[in-house]
């Protein structure tokens, strides 16, 4: 059993193929795709190929349908909804994009909410994209609650990440900022669960709400917010833009977006769009540039998103590495 | 020397005169006024009477113009600008108001950028105001840079708060998040320098940055994030917006909001308003209160501006102590 290199186009079809087998519209299975091979590409690899054999499993199960067409209204001038009628996020997200874009530019500022979606990949890929528009994006997405609020035990919301891409002028991003509101991801939980290791304070609670350090209890309990109140109080921004707003399902009603159970989580995104053209003009370019070099200039500090523009660098040259026991979770999903 | 008790009318009245007579004009000092008034309804202190004989220092050494007149322009149907020509941050925010609820209400997203700023009293104010016209009201405002970015020593960023409210339906707020970037609050840390005592780890370093359990070390150095990297990203994002995307004064650039040398700090706001029936209609009230619920339904659990609520429904009644070394400040600035 050896490792298989990959060429990022490689990976792009391998996931395609995947997702197409496994009842996936071209729509649906090539937004999936894209996004498969953008992670990759930036070394994120939780959200790669690793991915496509769970995305298999989904269309199914009927937790993500492989055929659904989504739906784009405008209410206003400013206002995009889609409906992704349970399919992929990336598909509905696609659908919408133009008359996004467009009404970013048009009226300076715009948001575009998606319902009855389910996750979207790296959510800073979307950001990133309006960025390379030559716009400042700003994205939520909500997830199944696993998160307890400040004195409770109960959770209530998700690691609700955001996004925020800065354009860098030259149809780049200059950082992309990618953070979920937890201490720590839940993957590096169930990773230590499995590992039958302990985890760290500040990471999470047991069922009752008290600070534990085993994995296998913070499972059956609550993930701890990054910088206690603060951190809760991120994650429900994220819940009132990405749910609330968007018109998706509350953390507390999906269903999880591990396993086959529980049906589609009907989950939402929330993006705005802001166009600096609009607001300062060419000073935005020279502001952030004089602000990302105060940064920059300082050994051993870096800006959000620099791990992934290093890894870029790397995988587009060198190809990504599949081991031979995923290779054949791919082929045989 | 008793202390006097005040009703809120008097509070506004004597932060008016106060202001007046120090140079602002009517339109100047009625707007912070205001925003005195609401401070002290709602128990936030440090920025209530006690800023005003700060305000009429800013007003005489020319930190702040008292007689400055906004100029609101609207680049694009939701995109409003505000040149607060260095008067205080609220009379330029009055200023655009009007245009600005009425772009959000219009095109769904609307947002108003303020530029040659100030500090703007208590920014979870703003956004709540938003919220009595029925909008979701997402703000940030700048400061000067006091906050290192992780693995460096010098202070690129301000404490840099976020405030994002949610209307209730019924021409109030359902919840107020009002939150700075930092682990805590300066004030708290130069409390600690004034008296002799340590400050905790965690919430500062060193000029050499390192950590430090010595306040004026802390002071001479940076404020540490909440939450590390994750604090750092939430303060960044709020100088992007707010100085970046106003067109206002960097954190790096500005002068101190404190003491009376430097000039005008020059920073900026930006103001993002969601109309929610622009994209979840109805559903938008119903989700929050099943979301909000899911939050108060658990003992010892509380929505974000709880205390503010309670400090309000008190205050309103007993009125305002006002100590007689404050009294006498205020009567002799």
């Amino acid at each position: 059993m050896t490792d298989t290199i990959l060429t990022l186009d490689q990976v792009e079809d391998l996931a395609h193929q995947t997702l197409a087998r496994a009842g996936a519209s071209e729509e649906q299975s090539a937004a999936v795709a894209r996004s498969t091979r953008l992670a990759e590409r930036d070394g994120i690899r939780s959200h790669g190929l690793m991915y496509v054999p769970i995305y298999a499993e989904h269309l199914r199960c009927g937790k993500v349908l492989g055929t659904a067409t989504p739906v784009v209204s405008r209410s206003r001038a400013s206002a995009i909804q889609v409906d992704a009628a349970h399919g992929f996020a990336h598909a509905a997200i696609d659908a919408g994009w133009q008359d996004f874009v467009a009404a970013v530019r048009g009226q300076g500022v715009a948001a575009m909410a998606v319902s009855r979606s389910y996750n979207c990949g790296v959510l800073g890929h979307h950001a990133e994209r309006l960025a390379e528009s030559g716009l400042v994006g700003l994205c939520h997405t909500n997830a199944p609650a696993s998160m307890a609020p400040i004195g409770g035990s109960r959770p209530v919301i998700g690691t609700n990440p955001f996004a925020l891409a800065v354009p860098d002028g030259s149809g780049g991003a200059r950082l992309v900022i990618d953070q979920s509101a937890s201490a720590i991801a839940k993957s590096e939980i169930i990773l230590r669960a499995r590992k039958g290791e302990v985890i760290e304070r500040g990471w999470a609670l047991d069922a009752d709400g008290h600070p534990t350090e085993d994995a296998e209890a913070a499972l059956a309990g609550s993930m701890l917010p990054a910088g206690g109140q603060k951190g809760f109080g991120m994650g429900l921004m994220v819940e009132i833009f990405a749910a609330a707003l968007s018109g998706g399902n509350l953390g507390i009603e999906a269903s999880p977006f591990s396993g086959p159970k529980g049906g589609p989580p009907g989950t939402g995104q929330f993006f705005i769009g802001v166009d600096p053209v609009a607001f300062s003009g060419d000073g935005f370019h020279t502001a952030i540039l004089r602000l990302t070099s105060a940064i920059t200039d300082q050994t051993g500090a870096r800006l959000p998103g620099a791990r992934r523009v290093a890894n870029r660098k790397r995988i587009e040259m060198e190809g990504v590495q599949v081991d031979a026991a995923l290779m054949d979770r791919i082929k045989t999903a």
